[in-house]
């Protein structure tokens, strides 16, 4: 059996009792941690670009988009949600591979289970085998894949929300194999776009792909069945390697999943250990940004050739210096999206303590490590050595971080009491009989402009 | 100038003044071939499936699909007439690259010019811009980006999908540079497919890609400057070479567009030239099914390896039949589908015509070139060489017989007067004053299912 027919048995076949019970705890947190980011982009403006066209387009009010309040067709939904789900770089990300496999894989299992009224059980478990395969995937063909110059959440997310709309559309494995044939053909999206709105556009455009995949599968619509293994097929031409037995072996026994991290800080993940340290250094006896005369930092290569600046003028550029985010990280305790507000930069306590901080090369240490010397004026020093940054799958996010994040990034776009109950609802996600109940909860009520 | 920013701002700004007369022809050549095999598809089933999703969804009557009734969105239009276009394999070839230009650009300059009321004349030269631009890009990585697995009708076909609607929109060059961006970065369908429903499928998705980018770069949407020659761009990661010369120089000088080819009959066109070289040899006195002995041909030596089956018991295996390609030729002076169906396969005359005919490699043979000699029962032998197979650019299929193609492919989908109609139209449609005109001839205004 080729490896093609092997996931799409398995995305056809498994059920929740073959998935490990922190599996499906992971898979919680991967809608929470994916609805935060998601609500928290809907207030972009870029946001209406997409839904100007939807807008003039028409179409069923089907499926609902995060922080929208209108409702859309499955496809449109699927598109918009990848999208957002990336749009902040503050979604989910498999370790190995750098796939950020929640935001093509979740939107198709959230806009099929609403329209279908799919229970969140079923809703869960599509979405985590849709994610599981989708990182399996590109195990295969890492890193020549990426290498190759492919954003990998784009390639391989179309398999992702294949399996996850598929699954929940109720295909069996010959209808399946079709889906991901008719999806993996679909698969695109360069890194050239980087640094565009076109970026988040690639989860996006995936999400959707393996949404009409499966609908069209389900129709009976006729396909390769080696997509993944053929000769012109996925791994053959869109990697210089592949080897399949790295996406089958083990398949319901270990899971790829495990190394799925939520980042908690919304700025590059080479800063991440940084900001760490300075959390800790916070609670130390006398700490404070008045009291602190230097701190210097020993850190991965990486650091200086990225994030070195030292003077960032517009919030953007905030999250791309280790200086800025080290500053907030001490006076503020974390690094949210309003860390890294044009304000921000520019508030005075901060600009004063990001000059007194530096950092210098270690080349033994790791991109995930890092290690900080905070002095107080009186001559007193800490030193904090941070292994493994929070956020990676050696140290990952506790729920109670991953709830503050979800208040954070969602309390200016929903009312408290909402925020709560959609919290509540997400971490009972097994137990509700409805997708559509979590959809409401994330469409406000009212909202001036998209309404 | 990148090529990106010189083929966007060519597609941008050239008028029709720029475009030679004989290229103006071609373009509505292109149009009458075009709706000539879509109209034709229209009644394949699997049309259905892509339908039915439509119908399920929704959305804005704006757009009208070659052969259905109820219009439907940009998109959904776009998508469903650039798989039209494709499923016989009937549509035109650029022979440099084989692309099809016309099922990725035309669907997309149909939608757009029938929402907008464009006129015929705009519609064209966003069409033949959107062409030339595609094939111009197909040129930069031919050999290798096919060779390499991809399907380049479904890849580079984004690129004139995406100049012909952002043409009509009125994009200007840094919008169409972006448009480019967000189609490019699209690029999609690999060979494995080849086969199967996904085939066709790859321009159909190609054109929704285009009209989905050039909608989104209207609104602001931003990508990349240099989609096409950047180092993570379209030609270094979809192809091992890429030499971006070819599709810049001499442009507005030199035209691809003249080696775009049609195809005179159904089948694949390694057997063309030996269809007209019977339909040279039935006018010759004597000739006819029942006077005939034998026939040999000598052929390149891929007609043995791809279309030796003298006995095809469906009409599909008969487009892969010399021998019945060659009986059919000569008996009805035709190969269009109607030759192709599975009664004809069984015709009795076909059969007896089918067993006196063969043919043996000359290796020295061209690709599109045949000798057949004929010898009657009388013992009079005729020999005909066809040096270029009509369809070729150096033998192109006349105004006439285009026409005879439109009438005969049409003519189960639409009434006689209302296919004259059209066909004038089309032959005029630098002088149509709206693209609704058009479509609305090419709906039926009575279909039992698809109404």
């Amino acid at each position: 059996m080729g490896a093609t027919e092997t996931l799409a048995r398995y995305g056809a076949t498994a059920t929740a009792a073959h998935i490990p019970e922190d599996i499906l705890h992971e898979g919680k947190r991967c809608f929470i941690n994916f609805l935060a980011v998601a609500l928290y982009a809907s207030r972009d403006p870029s946001l209406d670009i997409l839904l100007e066209v939807y807008r003039r387009e028409g179409g069923g009010r089907h499926a609902s988009i995060a922080g929208v309040g209108p409702r859309t067709t499955l496809q449109n939904a699927a598109l918009a949600n990848g999208y957002l789900g990336h749009l902040e770089d503050y979604d989910d990300t498999h370790f190995p591979t750098v796939i950020h496999p929640s935001s093509p894989t979740l939107p198709a299992a959230l806009a099929v289970g609403e329209q279908m009224g799919a229970s969140g059980r079923d809703a869960l478990v599509a979405s985590i085998l849709g994610m599981e395969i989708c990182c399996r995937i590109g195990m295969a063909v890492h890193p020549y894949h990426y290498d190759a110059g492919w954003h990998i959440t784009g390639t391989c997310g179309v398999f992702g929300s294949a399996i996850a709309a598929g699954r929940l559309l109720g295909l069996d494995t010959p209808a399946m194999i079709r889906a991901m044939g008719i999806a993996g053909t679909q698969a695109s999206g360069v890194r050239e776009v980087f640094g565009s709105m076109t970026k988040p556009f690639h989860p996006g455009r995936s999400a959707q792909s393996g949404v009409l995949a499966a609908l069209l599968a389900q129709g009976g619509f006729s396909s390769s069945p080696t997509i993944l293994e053929g000769r012109r097929g996925f791994g053959a031409v869109l990697s210089t390697e592949s080897h399949w037995d790295r996406a089958t072996d083990g398949l319901g026994e270990r899971w790829e999943l495990q190394k799925n991290g939520l980042k908690p800080y919304a700025c590059g993940v080479v800063i991440h250990p940084l900001i760490d340290a300075m959390i800790g250094l916070r609670s130390k006896p006398g700490v404070s940004a008045e009291t602190v005369a230097s701190i210097s930092a020993r850190v991965h290569p990486l650091v200086l050739e990225l994030v070195d600046r030292p003077n960032p003028q517009v919030g953007l550029e905030g999250k791309f210096s280790y200086q800025h985010s080290m500053a907030v990280g001490l006076i503020d305790g974390a690094a949210f999206p309003a860390q890294y507000t044009d304000d921000r930069v520019h508030d005075p306590a901060v600009e004063a303590l990001r000059d007194r901080i530096d950092a210098t090369i270690d080349s033994e240490m790791a991109e995930d490590a890092a290690e900080v010397t905070l002095t107080l004026k009186g001559g007193i020093s800490y030193r904090v050595v941070i292994a493994n940054a929070t956020g990676a799958p050696e140290n990952p996010l506790t729920d109670a971080q991953l709830e503050e994040k979800f208040r954070v990034l969602t309390g200016d776009v929903l009312p408290k009491a909402r925020v709560e109950r959609l919290l509540n609802l997400l971490w009972h996600l097994d137990q509700v009989t409805h997708m559509g109940e979590v959809l409401a909860l994330a469409r406000p009520r009212r909202r001036s402009i998209r309404q």
